[in-house]
């Protein structure tokens, strides 16, 4: 089965709308048009798939729950109160403002109709395609125990950083109010669980707010009061990076006086803290960066998924008989010849992204695809200031050198030029000051209501 | 009866807690201690009094239900999508890091006991004083209407300006994809109800959006669809500037295509529209920016009220019979000598604010307190890029001078250096690029909750 969509089909007039009600869908099935690509999500995969699309003589229909893209690898920095929303999200609509064969529409995706060839929205209505690019990320995995996300919040959205920002913020403000040392204690000690990236980010950059910038700020608590501990359930920090980084990124975080607990898996969480085998961490503010599964839309394409939901693709990135449905980045499965898997980190998608839309414009049939290959150009994490652990090819190094490195490939692949510049001007402000300069807590749930007299 | 609080009176050993239990309050009532202000609110008037109280031999405890001072007059920019919430706010706690005589509270503040000077915190706590700066500031007033705040959001606090920002944004996102123009109307019409300066800036805001910015990054609605609708109850927009200056506001405002109604009070707000006399403006995005009223706090004071549940404070600004409780900006009614009422503006608040702390740390005793006096050193209102209207002292001016005028008024007065560069940086760039920068929805409301598989 072959999608040519360098061809030459054309339309007359205004194009109409992608929204279709179930009746004019079936009818309008037939006519004569151009062929329709759906994406489904505009993170790292999503974006890049359409951007290498636009060229393609076909119609793009990029779908996405919020109106924008969100850079997720700082995402941790809003949650630390270092940057703004603003700065890690850029408008959808506004990154393809000239792209004039793309369409965006901002929606919830409720099923995929693998035989109609059609999406369903909430709202309804009914996109229909006739290739698919599933793209839509992961969410996070509490393995089954559900409930603990009260308690231990994770990190996907926005809404989800501006969260841990809150939180964080506010035991500050409470421990400040606290009469004895024994009450203030709990709002003071923080937990993170998992010991990937994220968590490792995360772990620093509390060790940062509280040890440096609050101790400024306040007059009753002081930084020697807070303890941020790292609990990794694999014998070792950052699990999917050599050996060599996870001792450095260990020494690195230890330096900064987080405490690091490694082979030890949280066994519950409660809203007071944490249960790991025979010992209880007591702490109001606790963090989820352990796992990750394919959202519940992945369900619905009824094809074989692995144990965290993701689909199994095959090496064209394509679902079993389904040649004109392909899911890529978080959201795949994808086995590596010498065995593992492709890790869920950005470029990942992005070449997956790219690969997906190759294949598309060029019309190769499916038997003729190339496998996709992933190209591993290295891989980093950030620990603090002037911290963070590196691998460039085979390269290895931790420190100074890393961050410098971890800072300009991730200023670099900011979207949007004003983005960068504002990113820049803020952390080179907070490098010189020690500030954070994002210490709001606008919280909507916390927002006073209108009073009524 | 005199406050003098350049004494030398002094406490031994560190700080206690501001915060006391019932019991230990009464017990700790005799000691020998500094004596104790305690401000209400954040805002102009709070933070001016605080900052001027930075040499005083006293205890200062400023309360905000926030940890940030909100610069307020900029606020319409952040519903508006041309500024992040954290352009326009610092943390309180930033702002007074040196000020070695203050600490922060954040909290509600549930009732003030005069008799037993005190405040009573909605957490239970209780903090008490030997005097009172009540500068909590206004709500929105919808004159024995509240169930029209559902359908018309107003404009005072950081999350009221996130939600009109979402309203509008989502309603952009839905019109695009209506399938007919009669579905798409009601989202494009816009109706500010209120020809104030919030309502001049909101209703010239929302055209630029839609007229300019928004026209590039949609395919299906176009900036002619928009329609924008400003009513004002009294005959003229701003009626507490000159004519002149009105009529001015209406022409430039008329020249962006907005449509303006005076001498029309709404007279039923609903979902879809807004009933005024025996017109009915259909539209899915009302706005409220029609009149302030005192904030229910203001109650528990026991003293005097105008009909916007404003306090009527004495010439020195207090209470009557309680020379040590004062109370400034909106929460205040001051009647000037030559009749009328002073504004609800921040310079008002600010001066106000530098009185009470002059009064304070000099100890004038009640009887010998000059009356308070307002310094009117003018008027502004901005319309849109390069629209504005100003007096100053007895000139008036509009057009671009007027709106150079105000953007550097507005910049100088921002607190905090950082926020001032990111803001001029931000006004530049989209003078420049017509693009707005914060147009991301991101809704705590609105946010996908954790999937359940």
């Amino acid at each position: 089965m072959s999608y040519q969509y360098t061809a030459e089909q054309s339309i007359s007039g205004e194009v109409s709308s992608v929204y279709h009600s179930l009746a004019s869908h079936r009818k309008k099935k037939s006519t004569n048009r151009l062929p329709v690509i759906v994406i489904i999500g505009a993170g790292f995969g999503g974006l890049h798939a359409a951007r290498e699309l636009r060229k393609a003589n076909a119609r793009i229909i990029l779908i996405d729950r919020n109106n924008y893209h969100l850079f997720q690898p700082l995402l941790y920095q809003v949650a630390t109160a270092a940057l703004s929303p603003d700065d890690i999200a850029e408008p959808i609509r506004k990154i393809f403002k000239d792209q004039s064969n793309l369409e965006v529409v901002m929606g919830n995706v409720e099923q995929i109709d693998c035989d109609g060839r059609c999406v369903q929205m909430a709202d309804g209505n009914t996109i229909e395609y006739d290739a698919l690019i599933v793209a839509a990320g992961s969410r996070h995995h509490y393995f089954g125990n559900s409930e603990w996300s009260r308690h231990a919040p994770g990190l996907k959205t926005i809404p989800d950083a501006l969260k841990i920002r809150e939180k964080i913020l506010r035991s500050l403000e409470k421990a400040e109010l606290m009469e004895s040392p024994e009450q203030r204690k709990p709002y003071l000690n923080f937990v993170v669980i998992g010991g990937g990236p994220t968590g490792v980010e995360m772990a620093g950059a509390i060790a940062e707010i509280t040890r440096r910038t609050m101790a400024q700020d306040f007059r009753h608590i002081h930084p020697e009061h807070a303890q941020i501990t790292l609990l990794e359930g694999m014998p070792r920090l950052l699990p999917g990076y050599p050996e060599e980084l996870s001792e450095k990124a260990r020494r690195q975080l230890e330096d900064m006086g987080v405490i690091v607990h490694t082979d030890l898996l949280a066994d519950k969480v409660e809203a007071h803290g944490v249960q790991a085998k025979d010992r209880w961490f007591p702490a109001r503010n606790i963090i989820w960066a352990a796992g990750n599964k394919g959202r519940s839309i992945l369900q619905t394409l009824d094809a074989p998924m692995d144990s965290s939901g993701r689909i199994e693709v095959g090496p064209d990135l394509t679902v079993p008989d389904h040649p004109e449905i392909f899911v890529i980045g978080d959201a795949a499965c994808v086995h590596k010849p010498g065995g593992g898997e492709l890790p869920a980190l950005a470029p990942v998608a992005i070449q997956q992204g790219r690969y997906v839309a190759r294949m598309l414009r060029s019309g190769t049939p499916t038997e003729q695809r190339p496998a996709f290959e992933y190209k591993d150009r290295g891989m980093m994490a950030t620990i603090g200031r002037a911290r963070a652990v590196a691998r460039v090819g085979r390269w290895k190094m931790g420190g100074a050198i890393a961050w410098l490195l971890w800072s300009f490939v991730h200023v670099a692949f900011l979207i949007g030029f004003r983005n960068r510049v504002s990113v820049m001007l803020k952390w080179l402000w907070s490098y010189l000051t020690f500030q954070r300069s994002a210490r709001l807590i606008v919280g909507r749930n916390f927002a006073p209501k209108e009073e009524s007299r």
